[in-house]
């Protein structure tokens, strides 16, 4: 492909994307119908023995990918989580690939580095977090991790390196180590628990009351008795607003429990810490001025484009314990002096992008204003829905929903209504919402947040799940 | 900002990156003279409290990111590896961004998991891999991870389940885990291990021949050891291509080893796997066949721009088996077949991006004869190198150099003059080699493969070498 070819294509996918977000995507039923194998069928076997011409691989955008894919960025979109992709995003994502430096450590790229702490440290004000996390403190920083799975992974690690100062990397011992959480947990607890070798045996899920919420006093009494037994409880993971209902477990309280075990405590954060952006909504960072490490995603409801979770630890020197190792090839006089950020350290992959781009576009291009403006206008249509299903007798709120997620359920003992409807809708295709359940019984999640959502689309849904 | 804005700005940025890989980096020096601290102050503290017009970001690429990033796509970029960007990969990579879809598993976007699992079979028949990770064989395929970094953590994750038949995921009881590699392994795979909870006391280092290849006898002789003393060997790293020296492993010997004691053989091909995309370099694959996995990057050599790391398994039983966690609202009747695929059991994180537009685009656009080329070219320009070093009795070529990489020092006891020759390089900033240790003596690394490098750029090179 010459440099003339890919102006012109270029243009030309530029000008798709302008469509695609600019309601184009509203051509395309949300989810679309097809089975498992119907997109490699629509393609050849084997690799083009010559160069095709961008037209060509252009007519496949309309006729094989937009047709299959799930269209995250739709209106309709109530399911999972808002995954929101905007404009200002989508440029520095663009820059970052045309650009190609590898971030891995200061050396490698001073800007993708130093960029990027500043990024954090801007979103640190934005969000309001305490002073321990801010990359000028003595002993915190922020980085940008690809995940929030990866994020507690790293939190998991550090805290693993400081309950058994730093053995841990020599002698490979987890057997003792015992971490807390609660059966609303996101599953990249148990996943980067169990990658870090802390079995399913030395989870405890501690009780949460009614309203999916860890009981502080279940807690204590789960790390008392790991500790009578000889086991070192060492991490606790504090969830800002679960997957299944956006619940809160009570910061200041566990803190409070942690305090006196020496046991990490990490808050994930991942979907709702960013409504902290909203000053109204500060609540969301109860209690993170006593944690050891906190995560929340600008690629959900903020509209970064996947992947740009945010992660913030006050306690660098562990996170660096952990993860660091030093060869030859990567030594650099910059780093050895301490003056210089090294991220490769901060991260489980060594290479990484340029993935402040994004976010330092987001935040100058549409203006923190923007997010907040979506964010209020989200928790605003999920109280008016909210109201209108408590309104209505053949259906219950199964949940709190103090943000923009709501849970729902046909009234009744029997499960299989609840679920009929859920089936429906996904069938019908026109608009997306998610199954969870939650004590046991089926619920159906609507997470209000695309970009391009309104009271309309709002509307058009409880009418679809009314009639 | 608007659609309009963004089209406006997206086409400037589209003509950026393309001035900017059509030689303009050549206005720049490869490695930019700035110290820690240098980008910040070119920044305000704050966010700004109003969006800013594209034409401020604009300028900001010029005023600060250009001149303070190291320019790893510049002709004279010699150091580390080559960290290719193309334009066709660029466009998928925009795509990607734009579509914002989330490719955690088949249901949340179909297309993004069938043409990943297309692609993964595309480069194994166009590298010549064995049938059995083939996504249609029994019990192999193949995935795209971040780096080559999580693919070696996958891998151990996947040795680890198989080693203790799944009991590590209840138990999570690592200690008696024992891993095999050289001193010339990458430093991910110590990460790895060190994540897994297999710390250093038992990552043996194996002896490597003069030509920093593994020597297989005394891989036999540790694994028998470990046997005796009551350990469980399960993991091997087998390199082809190392960092220091693209050193290769005798992986059909190591093979032969491990199939003895049922450990798990992992080939580490980051950079020199791709070679064999080139038919002439097909020996880069020996032993592949009966490896228990294998990595090679798409985001090196080959010019997909970061992140593409092709990691196949010969047993996706164990990668499931050590990776799959399944909350309710995961599920999905698609998955509950086993018709499709979810990739988020085959990786670390849980979120993905569509990442295999990058690489079907290059495969599409510039087709794989383009990087043949590449690859065949910088081999010979290796080689013309290499014999220049050789006629040159100042110098001598320190390891073997049958791809693009050559390894070299000033001739004598003493490493400083090598030192202070790679310290005058990378001070003038014209050139950027990387210098390493091999058997414990310093070495200029030359690493040829930047997509607009050429003879001159390498006749240059050794001018400044020799004056
Ligand atoms: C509370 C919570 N934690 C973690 C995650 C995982 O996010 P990621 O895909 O960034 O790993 C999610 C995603 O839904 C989440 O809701
Ligand atoms: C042999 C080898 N393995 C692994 C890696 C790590 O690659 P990545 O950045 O994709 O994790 C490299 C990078 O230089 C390498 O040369």
């Amino acid at each position: 492909m010459t440099p003339d070819e890919f102006r012109r294509a270029g243009h030309e996918l530029i000008d798709l994307i302008a469509d695609y977000l600019d309601h184009g995507v509203e051509a395309h039923s949300v989810l679309d119908r097809v089975a498992p194998g119907d997109v490699r069928a629509m393609l050849p076997e084997h690799p083009p023995a010559e160069p095709e011409p961008w037209e060509a691989v252009r007519s496949d955008i309309d006729r094989v990918v937009l047709p299959t894919i799930t269209h995250w960025q739709h209106p309709n979109w109530f399911a999972y989580f808002p995954a929101n992709v905007t404009y200002s995003s989508v440029l520095g994502e663009l820059l970052s690939a045309g650009l190609g430096v590898q971030g891995m450590s200061w050396v490698t790229s001073p800007a993708c580095t130093e960029i990027e702490t500043l990024m954090l440290d801007w979103m640190h004000e934005l969000l309001g977090l305490p002073a321990r996390y801010r990359s000028t403190s003595e002993r915190g920083g922020g980085v940008i991790q690809g995940s929030a799975s990866e994020a507690v992974l790293v939190a998991i690690l550090a805290a693993r390196w400081k309950a058994t100062a730093g053995a841990v990397n020599e002698i490979g011992d987890t057997t003792r180590l015992v971490a807390y959480t609660t059966s609303q947990a996101h599953s990249s607890i148990e996943k980067g628990l169990r990658i870090a070798g802390i079995g399913s045996d030395r989870m405890r899920i501690i009780d949460h009351d009614e309203q999916f919420a860890m009981r502080p006093d279940a807690l204590a009494a789960a790390i008392e008795a790991d500790t009578q037994g000889g086991l070192i409880p060492f991490f606790v993971c504090s969830t800002h607003g679960s997957t299944s209902s956006l619940a809160f477990d009570p910061t200041p309280e566990i803190a409070a429990v942690c305090a006196g075990s020496g046991v990490w405590l990490h808050v994930d954060g991942a979907m709702a810490g960013i409504a902290a952006l909203e000053p109204e909504l500060r609540w969301v960072n109860q209690g993170l001025e006593r944690a050891d490490s906190y995560c929340t995603n600008a690629h959900k409801w903020m509209g970064v484009n996947f992947d740009c979770s945010l992660f913030w630890t006050a306690d660098r020197t562990a996170l660096l314990g952990a993860l660091s190792i030093l060869p030859e090839y990567l030594r650099s006089a910059a780093a050895e002096t301490g003056a210089a950020i090294d991220y490769r350290d901060w991260q489980i992959p060594l290479g990484r992008r340029f993935r402040a781009l994004k976010l330092w576009f987001n935040l100058r291009l549409d203006g923190v204003g923007t997010a907040q403006g979506r964010i209020r206008r989200d928790v605003e249509l999920a109280q008016e829905f909210a109201a209108w299903v408590a309104a209505d007798d053949r259906f219950e709120l199964v949940a709190p929903h103090p943000l923009n997620l709501v849970c729902l359920r046909i009234v009744g003992d029997d499960d299989a209504p609840t679920d009929e409807l859920i089936g429906r809708i996904n069938t019908a295709g026109e608009f997306h919402v998610t199954r969870t359940v939650l004590d046991g019984r089926s619920a159906l999640r609507v997470s209000i947040g695309a970009v391009n959502t309104d009271r309309s689309a709002v509307q058009a849904l409880w009418q679809a799940l009314t009639t």
